[in-house]
């Protein structure tokens, strides 16, 4: 098994459930005798003479420990393979007798496992290929969420809850810039904040953020700047939270754009993820447009909520629990005879106070490289988030804290 | 009472304090007839007419839900009121019949208390003024340590643990920028992430983070990409935590140099504070300093954490317990009678496991304006944090988790 792409809060819960389910299953019937941990994901058995770690007795108190720690204990890659080093993986697995392979990840983990199952098949090895989701972004297709959005998204709305507060006690407007490259769900979280289903069309009466732009609805800096002006005029605060993927209707980066165009004083440079330059970039926009002739700029302040976002040590528990149980079904799978699958959470009651799930399966090619975005009926408005997205993501954040105000 | 500057995650906790303090004290004995809160601190009683709010019956339990609010529940100011502006805070007690003035703040605070004092004596109105301590930057003289830091610094500790976390998953070279422009205490408390009282002389020994820079130590910019490269070259990583007011031997700020140099690519802006630009400025700095000729750039990123540090919803217990205390000291010394002071917190008992602290008085003018420093053993190495501020620290922070390894 092994852990691949960005890490997150909960990716060692889905690890420490395929060994549970492994330890209770495969190797209890016999079938499996050694459970091997790759380092460093694919790379562990396909690089440099591989990196596989024993895990075939680790205690139960080892395996809790492990599951209640954030980012991947395994170690991670960026590594996409081709088919090329499909074939390597293949091939260290076939050394290695290995049959089973469970990779705990997004699409392109099911893509690797897809890949490694057909060339299996063609070389007549008999291997088994699981993939188990993970992804703060929640943009696997076949799952109604997936493991590791939920506490990410919980850190996003505590984060906009406190800051909110920050924003009211001194005013000016703040910009708050959240994970999301192709998909609003973790942006649209910032809403949750708000603790109210429903929302004013008029953004100035909205509880903060007032605003919220995701990469699904075109950005137009004129409307980001007069809604931004129509909120401050009227409240003398604006909190606004936007994804750092969003793009002009024509589908490009506003970042870069930003970062090009002179008229702001943004950054330089071409590396976007993990810089300030987006809300730095949006903040100096802000500041010029909203600065009245020979008058005083407003207080416009940027955050980039960075890598915090997805390794912060408190979790959401749905999300924990989900987590370590996508981990055990893939191992159930494995032990059922499953010929290799992705492993899709479905929701089987939204009812308040009662949110079940279930864990089903998917095949691999249906989930493999494909992209979800968020749907349509979550985005109001071209600023704001539905309550319909209220209703989906509320139950999966866990409780939130009750505010006091004079 | 007023709450002023940036607020924190416990500012409303010593507003109930002092709420709590008077109810049982100076209104229950009949000598005040009325609590008025000020909106956004002395404006509401110095500006535009005034904007007060009647605290005189709030119930306990709106209270208690305020206490457990962060941010400055009256609203905040960054006001510095001078002799004509304190005239005016003045004018306005004496129009409202205010005999008591409490003001939350930090050493601008306490300077406001003593000169309303000062000039309340001049004009004979019987006036009894009390700062009560609140700074994220820890930077208060005649106090053990101030309230809101530790809240603050746990933020910090728990960011640097999962971060540490998803910096060994991943790789590469990862720096955080800490809020503190003068006070290195908030980035010092990084260093609590290693869980580890001694750490080595050779950073790459140590947990991470691995390197800590702080304000009190001048910043040199080839010792620091030194430091970088050595540990990033023994570990293929290294975690880094910047105070955001770094300065060179000169006292010059660090971020301001980076974006005038053109040497890297960094923010054109003059606004530093709320900005990503020192982050990105060092992570491009590392990335051109430690790419090989016609090599790879290594993965290099900053996160700059911002203002969440400030008002994260989730505080220390000690924090929480220590700024309801000096709101409730400082209505106690005022039924005593006492003439005006700055309430202070004295660390009574440091035994592991027996934390203890006492709240005193000091002299209005002996906290008002001065900043205190990080004492010089709680630095180590230029590159590091000493045992003695990790033993100074950790009683502070609360609980923190505890992580699993494979």
């Amino acid at each position: 098994m092994g852990q691949s792409g960005g890490p997150t809060a909960v990716i060692n819960q889905s690890l420490a459930g395929v060994v549970e389910g492994l330890q209770t299953g495969l190797v209890a019937s016999g079938k499996v005798k050694k459970i091997f941990g790759m380092r460093h994901g694919v790379r562990g058995i396909a690089k440099d003479g591989g990196d596989l770690v024993d895990l075939s007795h680790l205690p139960a108190a080892t395996i809790e420990a492990v599951a209640q720690t954030p980012s991947a204990a395994l170690g991670s890659t960026r590594d996409k393979p081709d088919d090329a080093y499909c074939a390597q993986i293949l091939e260290g697995c076939r050394q290695n007798e290995i049959r089973y392979f469970f990779y705990i990840g997004g699409n392109d983990s099911a893509d690797t496992c897809r890949i490694v199952s057909e060339k299996a098949a063609e070389a007549g090895y008999e291997m088994r290929c699981f993939h188990v989701p993970k992804t703060i972004d929640n943009d696997l297709k076949e799952n109604d969420h997936t493991p590791g959005f939920a506490s990410a998204a919980r850190f996003v709305t505590l984060a906009h809850m406190g800051d909110a507060l920050d924003n009211a006690s001194l005013g000016g407007i703040k910009i708050n810039v959240v994970m999301g490259r192709n998909a609003g769900f973790l942006t649209a979280a910032a809403s949750l904040a708000r603790r109210a289903r429903e929302t004013d069309k008029d953004a100035a009466k909205r509880p903060a953020p007032h605003l919220v732009y995701v990469p699904e609805v075109p950005f137009v800096m004129d409307h980001f700047l007069h809604d931004v002006d129509s909120v401050y005029t009227k409240l003398g605060r604006c909190q606004v939270a936007v994804s750092e993927g969003i793009r002009d209707a024509n589908g490009e980066e506003i970042g870069p754009q930003l970062m090009r165009s002179g008229e702001v004083d943004a950054h330089g440079n071409v590396q976007l993820s993990g810089s300030g330059a987006l809300g730095d970039g949006l903040a100096d926009a802000v500041k010029k447009a909203l600065t009245p002739a020979g008058g005083k700029a407003p207080r416009v302040r940027a955050d980039t909520f960075g890598y915090l976002q997805r390794c912060w040590p408190v979790t959401s528990p749905v999300d924990a629990r989900e987590a370590r149980g996508v981990g055990r079904h893939a191992a159930a799978l494995a032990a059922e005879g499953d010929t290799g699958a992705s492993i899709t959470i479905e929701r089987t009651s939204n009812v308040p106070g009662e949110y079940r799930s279930a864990f089903g399966r998917a095949e691999l090619s249906a989930v493999a490289r494909y992209a979800r975005h968020m749907p349509e009926d979550f985005s109001d408005n071209g600023n704001n988030i539905s309550a319909s997205f209220y209703d989906y993501c509320m139950p999966l954040v866990g409780d939130l804290p009750e505010f006091g105000t004079l």
